[in-house]
């Protein structure tokens, strides 16, 4: 079975394996687990931030973020396809209290107008914006980078309109790979981070959120009340110490993604926008098929290639370290026989 | 000074005051209350429901109505432009915990369409879809009529997706008057309905929510723990008896908004959509005068004509108890001065 | 029938109802309503802070009070029988997302020393201590009064460590007569108070909150997000404004509670501890009669006697403008037979 | 460094981590992780319940099932002192938006008068009583066991007031060791349960909560919201399965515990409850030393016996699988010292 559903399928490594079985543990509620700790300082210092911490999602991570940026009734800005909208299960208001305003195209070219457009200035009747988030690579978005350029304009607009900035940056290693650019170019622009260890950087659990001192200290205790404060976590932070050396290998992942993309692209009946294969994602319009996604995706699947439906008429395909070339080519093999069943 | 900013600003009647004056009343929270339990029998009869409940706002209706048809954690589908995401201060995220699927267009001709797009079907990532909210008549689509028609349709797709259905009815009378029939030709599609007895009606303070009697019943907890729980309240419903005779006044106001966007249809730079000008409120765009809505507000403010800014171009008028036709005539031709000043 | 139950089923005076029908009233949620400003003004006088705000109920002017001390997460001190534990429906959980830790006795002699053990210092597991509220006339201790010198010094503690102090104030008039003091001398040692226009001082509806300008000023936008934000409210503030001038009146309910408390101490059965009866409120206790406080309540209704159990076995008596010295008198006789009759 | 401080800082074993290197994992929001799916039912199994869930800590399992029991604005009853009151960070307000009623005493003897009295009954002013939330062994009681047959009887009562029941069993393997009985024991008088890997189990990460299949299918959403919805999580479950086969090793740590509570109590000074000491916790007062738990805590670190302050003069000490019985005896000898030292 090929596997392109998700990079977030990815088996740990062999040498993660060892890293865990001999990681050196403590209880990391008392701060006491020195794995975790050498990994929350590695990663701040990597993405240029004061602090770090481990959590066991990055959805945790993310509502973590809001949480201490917010006051429960206060607004958040973000697009309306964005992770934090679509699949954290109505989280934001549940636990933060707050609503979210969904602005359709804030992670495209127009990005500050649509700030402009969608900021609320102070009004009794209104929420008080607080904060805006931004999500790089963007995955509704088909995996498209967001370049520092961008993130710098659109900063300076929250800034000015005193917005914090919250980075959902689960595959910002992507992003910074696909740029050639380091990472820091990017979490510059942002006040928190978030990135994945898991996904196509292969540690089997676990994100980490950075920022300064101050905001993660009050972050710390509601990793705490969310259920996040967890004991001998040692044990993944080490595969996370591991996944941190992997992101070189990212360009694999975006060479696969591109080779499968003018695959599907040959197919008459699929569409794939080309320009928008900018990292590990795929995905292919069947719009001029006579079926719908969901159909689609079963009739890979029966074939040996699982990917999923991203709309009525549209299939995501994520590339990973579990996928080889060869596994690409078999795929493209695959869709052709299906667009040619319907 | 000729106030047409909203319709909230209405004097109370004669009559009202005197009924206030005379009021029989009680203890309500002990259900003691006779001009209270008048009202709310009254409202229920009217709108075709079993059971009704006396508020002291209407977001505080609409509050109450979400909080009773919801869990926390689950999703509110309705129009992006409602009054419950735009002016009632992120409340349903705050006191319900949920979250808001903003739907541009919702509240017009595709409804239906619109609303299957926006529906989720249970799935681990997501909030559950639990509640439709409509809003009738449109204030932010400049006071239309969504038709008996039209709602039905919509409530037959929201049953089918097992959501429940709640009418923003602030202006529901405002609606009835419009399509010249009873207000349950509308309220039968709905499991829920606020309107205000303030507004066109006139009274001093309140609003109603109706459903059936275990809602209702609900309602009133929650509504205890908003703090809506008053005390010899009847005071108040006084006024709101005398306001349910006051329906058909609302006509006056529907021709008057006419005329007023006629007369402002008439000026060279100013543009209003005369097919949406379907009851009380007047939406005049001024995009094309070298200014913005707020400026053009001020001026007008200054010349003895009150309305707001509804958007960067866009400027609100509400007709009401308190304008009469010469005020909307000098309305007029104050504005004709003001675009002639820039 | 004698309505003992509480002060809340007070009626409206005359006084009260000519200026109900009279008010000058505007758009309170545009600031415009002459009469609500004048009481708010008064109000912010008469208890010595810089700002106050009308809302509709007592209830909501205690939990808007604690959505403005405090951030969701937060724990609030309070005594294990106060109002906002008991009679509140959960709303600081729900609205607030706050923790109530209730102390037992903390309204007491011993205020300071149980908010010292009940403190909790920073500490990942626990949630951050914020606020102290205290209640004065203390309801469920049987309308005893917090001395200003007994406030002074639990406030100090509270102060001491960094506590915000919000005085459930909703009797606190009748604290300063029994205390022959100014209002002011208890309002010095908090930093908000909420007190009711209706019980005592008999307007029909309606509560104050008062603080300094900035805490005013955000909690008016939690009183627009609860749905308090009312439209010609000035209706009620009229009355309210008649109540101001009648706090020299509880004294007679305080003569009256007195006088009813040493008639039910003269019965076998019925113990009432005299000392505590300190304004307008008779706790008895019944446990030496055969029968549980709600039968007992029920036999006093049917012969027109309205009082309300407060336990398994305590009886709770209120005095109020509507009930006279005889039908105090007729109240001891009818207790007298009941008592006989178990 | 004897640590005596809790049991969560255990090591995991070399079992454990053979088997964490070895572990087939897979994506288990996806449902594809084997080794999650066989500790899951497992699980279930042993505590004779139809589904379980693995949670990342014991908060996060007790969150959620506080979550799945109530709708926001419930009243949750439980003991004044159970760790949900005292170390889970206000969440169940925050989270849940649930007001917590600690009832002083609830975990003993009484447990059903208790709960009597505690439990109210329906009325429009009091939050809705939805909960019951048990805790054995009982942390800050010392480690305390309730029976089966003292469970049988809460939960009876409970039911009968129409309650659920949920049991933080953190430590309920402690209980069934010292009862010497199944665990299904206790369990049967529940209707959902939380335990630790970790603790006396020695896993490294991880908790199970388990109940009926709708209960789990509900709980496994709030898990996912709250960011407790890892990947390749089975690498921590295969720690768990190891653990499970190690509940027989709690008795070396109960009779650990028995040696150093007969030890602390023959030192002048201490007072120890040998009676309370029924499982691996011991509490100490040290009232009758002229020093605080603080300071008392401090020395013992100095001389190389970790401890933590439980009180103002009480000071708990917890035996794991990382202390022997010549640690126990060092510790002992430490005591004395620390105590001639004041």
């Amino acid at each position: 079975m090929i596997d392109l559903r998700s990079d977030t399928v990815t088996q740990p490594t062999i040498e993660m394996r060892e890293a865990m079985a001999n990681a050196e543990v403590g209880d990391d509620v008392f701060g006491e687990d020195s794995t975790i700790n050498k990994l929350e300082e590695q990663v701040a210092h990597l993405v240029g931030k004061e602090s770090a911490l481990f959590l066991p999602t990055g959805t945790m991570a993310n509502q973590v973020a809001i949480l201490t940026h917010t006051q429960r009734g206060d607004e958040v800005i973000l697009d309306a396809e964005s992770h934090i909208v679509y699949y954290e299960v109505g989280a934001p208001a549940m636990l933060a209290g707050v609503q979210l305003l969904p602005v359709q195209g804030l992670l495209g070219r127009d990005a500050v107008q649509k700030l402009r457009q969608a900021y609320r200035p102070p009004d009794i009747h209104l929420p008080t914006s607080r904060l805006l988030c931004l999500e790089n690579t963007f995955n509704r978005g088909g995996g498209t980078v967001m370049t520092p350029e961008e993130m710098k304009l659109v900063f300076e607009q929250a800034k000015e309109f005193g917005l914090s900035v919250h980075l959902d940056g689960a595959r910002i290693f992507n992003a910074a790979v696909a740029a050639r650019c380091d990472v820091k170019e990017f979490t510059q622009y942002c006040d928190s981070v978030m990135f994945s260890l898991s996904k196509g950087l292969c540690a089997p659990v676990g994100s980490m959120l950075a920022g300064n001192t101050d905001f993660i200290a009050r972050a710390r205790k509601y990793r705490k009340a969310l259920g996040g404060g967890m004991r001998q976590a040692g044990i993944l932070a080490a595969a996370g110490l591991v996944a941190l050396k992997m992101t070189e290998r990212l360009a694999e992942d975006h060479a696969n993604a591109m080779a499968l993309a003018e695959g599907l692209a040959e197919i008459k009946g699929l569409r794939v926008e080309l320009h928008r294969v900018q990292t590990n994602i795929v995905l292919a319009d069947i719009t001029a098929i006579d079926t719908d996604a969901q159909s689609f995706v079963e009739e890979m699947h029966k074939r040996g290639v699982k990917c999923v439906a991203f709309g009525p008429h549209l299939v995501r395909f994520v590339t990973h370290k579990d996928v080889s070339r060869s596994d690409i080519n078999q795929a493209i093999k695959v869709a052709n026989i299906v667009i040619g069943s319907f």
